[in-house]
């Protein structure tokens, strides 16, 4: 019953009924993910997926965000999706390393431009829950095995909280819901082996995609499976790469334990993994810089890691921007070297300058597995024989140390300003921040 | 390095390199492809999707196959995929149970009346043999345990063959086709769960467009991985079901063993596996008439049946059209008391009609281990005591008994004639089925 259970429930939340936390939390994630996506909005990735599908755009509805212009609400899904995900400077929810806004908030800002009628901040926020909540919790059904097998975690569970998010905006009742989600289970989009490749960040745009089709589908009657997340040939057992899936564990939590609560923000536009390590070397480059230490004068940096960032973080020597997300070593560098690591620090520029490949290959990562994920140890070795040390129990971004508001508002800025220009950020930043008093988010949203 | 010699493979074919009987094979499939896409189109299937879609229809470069009008090639891709695929009268590669022209026809087709240039019959038959043969290739590299696991294998190969046929008509070269090859892989699509709902045909659809936007991503430099099938956490470790993919086994095959030379044509719209029991039980109502029996004195029948026609298709008491495709009761009822199991066989009316039922209902089949998935023994007990035999060692349309060109011909007249006018079929009927000569596809195709 897990699919009829996890309709039933989405289908009957209200915004009134939603803890304080979690809205706080909800437009928190909003605000972060329409930064992302403006940010991301240049970026060669999400160029190519429009200039590609342009012969098929149809009714400029939906806004490009940080484009300035409309297309129709399926490929502002897809090309928002992207733009939020490409420079890997979203959200994460740590438990399942699902980027759980992304797919969902995609889906749902392009349908409610598409709509006619208008629709209240409190609406979109409780549709976004909806969606993030789906996500997170099927994703923790078949988590690690889905994700060890090679699953994209993020879209492959994505696709079914953007058709949850949309079908609260169509007003699905409870059967047309489980079918809006079963069309969505049936379209598991995302591979692991795409890391690193503009097919990465497609994921994304494509689970919104699928969710935005879903429901859509499932509004004109279309049928599928009300079985379709735990029957025997249904998207659990399918999906969870050999494992066995806990569906009714985790649909049981449903409005007790709330996911988006454990959604995390990212302060470096990379796999999360690698954060603790370019946390430490932030703040040993600040260290340094205190002590009057210069950098010439480090000869080693050795880090101590968690396995899983090894696993997938170890770029050697990326060739670009794109690759440097997935090595430790990039990140590592510029942290210590420039004292930042935000989107400028990964582009191809920086990656293949000269300074920054001349202390990368001065660090070397050995895995650790009594480390938790969020934790490192640093070790600077100078010329002159001494080190300095620098112990991260939890990275900045994790929950225990949180992106305060502030942090928050000033990632938005920073990533943002390029694209809408500094004399106007500020004025989208503080209606995006305010998103959850509006009584029609349309209206933010034009020309953004 | 499996996904860059199936690219190299597929961009090197050549319309005059295929052997007589590929290009027999290929045009056979495409005939028969927009014959069952235009019987499907006015199925409520597709007449919700069109509904669903239209708010994001484009331009209106591609014909919907039956239904005299033009949508952007994404959806028209999307359309006549779940029109081809509504009535379960497709082809059947039968060693994967794939059904492998929908989904690469449908974007193929869409594409070719989407590009501005001017396309001939050969370009469109060598590109769907690319098409075709890159999905069984794929499907037969993780059969069974793909399929047993719950994938609906058309769609999910599918994908990367619409990719493939896409891809040669881009120009693709190698690189960019094993990128497209990639970005479609990461888009497994349909799940075993969904037969007997809108949701299975929707696969078929959705394959083509997961396979068109992977081609014209691709064209635009979009990266995706050039081991996108062989990587340890790439499509085929993924989807495989706990099986161990043989790709390279089935790569080393392409351009010697043909899988489009082994693709069959449905005489029954249906579950492919029931085909004997129905073509036994035609053969029976002629005997029976023959003989003067009246269906009244049939007291009970008795079917011996492959392990597979329980597993697929044992729904006892089918409620409509849909769900009478697996159902071996039914398929076998309507070809005892009718003589015939065509579309008109599978109304919802029929499946509903209280003679057909009380037929069904005296119907009882048993798996047999020792049978060929293509034979059957049936028995009729009839009042008196007495019983009639039919043993079908192989089905009509199975790769021994093969649809003749005439009998494929009478299945289109006979599922176009109410779409297309039965004034105009004749004529349509003979254009597709020189398709292969023409210089220019897209006129064939016009206002069809």
């Amino acid at each position: 019953m897990a699919t009829q259970r996890l309709a039933a429930w989405a289908t009957s939340l209200r915004p009134e009924s939603l803890p304080e936390g979690v809205k706080n939390a909800a437009a928190r994630s909003l605000y972060n993910y329409v930064g992302c996506a403006i940010g991301g909005s240049k970026h060669p990735t999400a160029t190519k997926a429009y200039d590609a599908m342009t012969p098929f755009f149809g009714q400029p509805t939906s806004t490009l965000l940080g484009q300035r212009r409309k297309v129709d609400a399926q490929h502002a899904a897809l090309i928002n999706g992207i733009a939020s995900h490409v420079h890997d400077y979203d959200d994460t929810h740590l438990e399942t390393i699902i980027h759980p806004t992304g797919p969902v908030a995609s889906a749902l800002l392009a349908f409610v431009e598409y709509r006619p009628k208008s629709t209240a901040g409190t609406e979109v926020l409780c549709a976004l829950v909806a969606g993030i909540e789906a996500a997170c919790k099927l994703g923790l059904s078949v988590w690690p095995h889905h994700y060890d097998i090679g699953w994209h975690i993020t879209s492959s569970t994505g696709s079914i909280g953007a058709a949850v998010a949309v079908g609260k905006m169509l007003e699905l009742d409870t059967e047309a819901m489980a079918h809006a989600i079963g069309i969505a289970a049936v379209q598991s989009t995302g591979m692991r082996e795409m890391f690193g490749s503009d097919t990465k960040s497609f994921h994304v745009g494509r689970a919104a995609q699928n969710g935005l089709l879903a429901a859509m589908l499932a509004s004109k009657g279309f049928t599928s499976s009300l079985s379709a997340l735990e029957a025997k040939r249904g998207w659990a057992n399918i999906v969870a790469g050999g494992g066995t899936p806990r569906l009714d564990h985790y649909i049981d939590q449903l409005g007790s334990i709330w996911e988006i609560e454990k959604n995390a923000f990212k302060p470096f536009p990379c796999g999360i993994v690698c954060h603790p390590a370019i946390d430490g070397c932030i703040q040993l480059h600040h260290e340094l810089a205190e002590k009057g230490i210069k950098i010439d004068d480090i000869v080693k940096v050795e880090e101590k890691v968690h396995p899983l960032v090894i696993e997938l973080t170890s770029k050697r020597t990326p060739s670009d921007g794109l690759e440097a997300k997935f090595s430790v070593f990039h990140g590592s560098a510029v942290g210590l070297l420039l004292g930042k690591a935000g989107p400028a620090q990964y582009e191809d520029s920086v990656v293949r300058d000269q300074a920054v490949i001349f202390l990368r290959d001065l660090i070397d990562a050995h895995s650790d597995e009594t480390l938790m994920a969020d934790e490192t140890y640093l070790t600077v070795h100078l010329k002159d024989g001494s080190t300095l040390e620098k112990h991260i129990e939890h990275a900045v971004g994790s929950l225990e140390v949180p992106m305060t508001d502030q942090q928050l508002i000033d990632k938005f800025i920073d990533q943002c300003s390029a694209v809408v220009g500094s004399d106007k950020v500020k004025g989208v930043s503080d209606a995006l921040w305010r998103l959850g008093d509006s009584e029609d988010v349309k209206q933010i949203l034009q020309g953004m």
